[in-house]
């Protein structure tokens, strides 16, 4: 059975709120999602909220009383409030009719299981939790086994990477690791990594590739360093015919993700 | 001769400010870019600013030196600031070394010239402005004659757009039209209207390009109106894989754009 909230001074709302901020969603372990697309993918993901709030106006749409069903009988708590407070609690003029807090999750590096999958995204050091969203929401649509953070990369829990992710946060393992501890794991078993780079003559299009491929995505404004550059078995480049010279980095892995799909049928 | 300003109460700190709201950019006239690269960008496509903004500790960087002597000799103003000012008029806890206030320009529809380039890009009520920036950049890479966008599309020279676009704004023409306007003129010439969507089974790399090709985005959340998908002359899709039914706008339009510039030899 729903509680419910009304007042902005509520601890649960306060405290909910201070998941927006990275140091409080560290301690408590949480972090927030909202809007009923993204919150349906997750529990048909199997991931349900440890608190769900949800607005009396659209207490009766079926995605939404589902959501309360489900999240309740997996020992979570659903909370029917108002669209202020949730307006509030997502920081947006127009909330979404749900918003939940999440356990947050990792997959251990050596829990990946690469034949698994023959695409793996690797980024390195991304910065911007857009693009860290995107890349999620490619990996999702090339069927890319997960997405591989390189040291000190942006904080996948954000609300801007959960929001961009458009759910797919949910649905694609996502590992972190070190530069270093990752390709000791690479070399323990087969795999072709691959990264983008524009000092390279080789053509995206014109290498072969071969499963399983880990496309290695550097820093947005550096690329990747030169000792991992060294590591790579393939540098690829895509043409640019413009007067900038580089694309954003999301759009740039998936350029490079869909060749390979099509080059692997 | 830069006039330096130190006061955050002078009227043309904030005057410039509010530029960061689209009501006063629009009754300005005017718009703000940031960086030294992006500016840089834009100085090298022939736009100087009305007004240059930098800070005395990077004055002496050749980049900003030349901005600042190009700035004036084309009859702006180049004001020597602090950092903090700089910090108050981007939004940004580190701003760039320079900050420009810039005339709104936009190419008419009638101007472009679609002999020109092989590609287009059309975008129809785009609305998130990282994504206008982002698609922008794209066609900056792909060498695009040019950016469409069709009806309520959101505004290319808020911060953001302009931010993502990292000065790509400046080096590629873009055109605003009605969705109808648009039609009439591409019907004017020879060009083929390819439409991305979910709804048809061929798929994009199948399918056979010619130029000059006119590649429509929809908009994100709905693509576009049936009326619109009915004016191609070509529906294609990009193959999805996974459980979100949709790529990001950008990426979706990268990733076309990447297959017929391939096509194209």
């Amino acid at each position: 059975m729903p509680r419910e909230i009304t007042a902005f001074s509520n601890p649960l709302v306060k405290q909910t709120r201070l998941l927006r901020e990275k140091r409080h969603r560290r301690e408590a372990g949480q972090f927030l999602a909202e809007g009923l697309r993204i919150l349906t993918e997750a529990r048909e993901a199997g991931r349900l909220p440890a608190t769900l709030f949800f607005s009396g106006d659209m207490a009766a749409h079926p995605l939404v009383t589902a959501l309360v069903a489900e999240t309740e009988r997996a020992g979570g708590e659903a909370v029917l409030t108002t669209v202020d407070i949730l307006s509030k609690l997502s920081g947006k003029d127009n909330p979404g009719a749900v918003l939940g807090v999440y356990e947050e999750f990792v997959t251990p590096l050596d829990h990946l299981d690469r034949s698994a999958a023959a695409i793996w995204l690797v980024a390195e050091r991304l910065r911007d939790p857009g693009n860290l969203g995107t890349i999620l929401r490619t990996a999702d649509a090339v069927g890319a086994g997960g997405l591989i953070l390189l040291d000190d990369s942006v904080d996948f829990f954000s609300v801007e990477a959960v929001r961009a992710s458009m759910g797919a946060l949910f649905t694609v393992p996502i590992a972190r690791a070190s530069a270093a501890d990752f390709l000791v794991w690479l070399r323990t078993g087969p795999g072709q990594l691959v990264g983008l780079s524009l000092d390279t003559n080789q053509d995206y299009r014109a290498a072969r590739y071969a499963a399983p491929i880990f496309l290695l995505t550097g820093n947005e404004a550096q690329g990747m360093p030169d000792a991992l550059a060294r590591a790579c078995d393939l540098l690829v480049k895509i043409p640019m015919r413009g007067k900038a010279d580089s694309l954003n980095a999301a759009v740039a892995t998936a350029v490079m993700a869909y060749e390979v799909l099509a080059q692997l049928g």
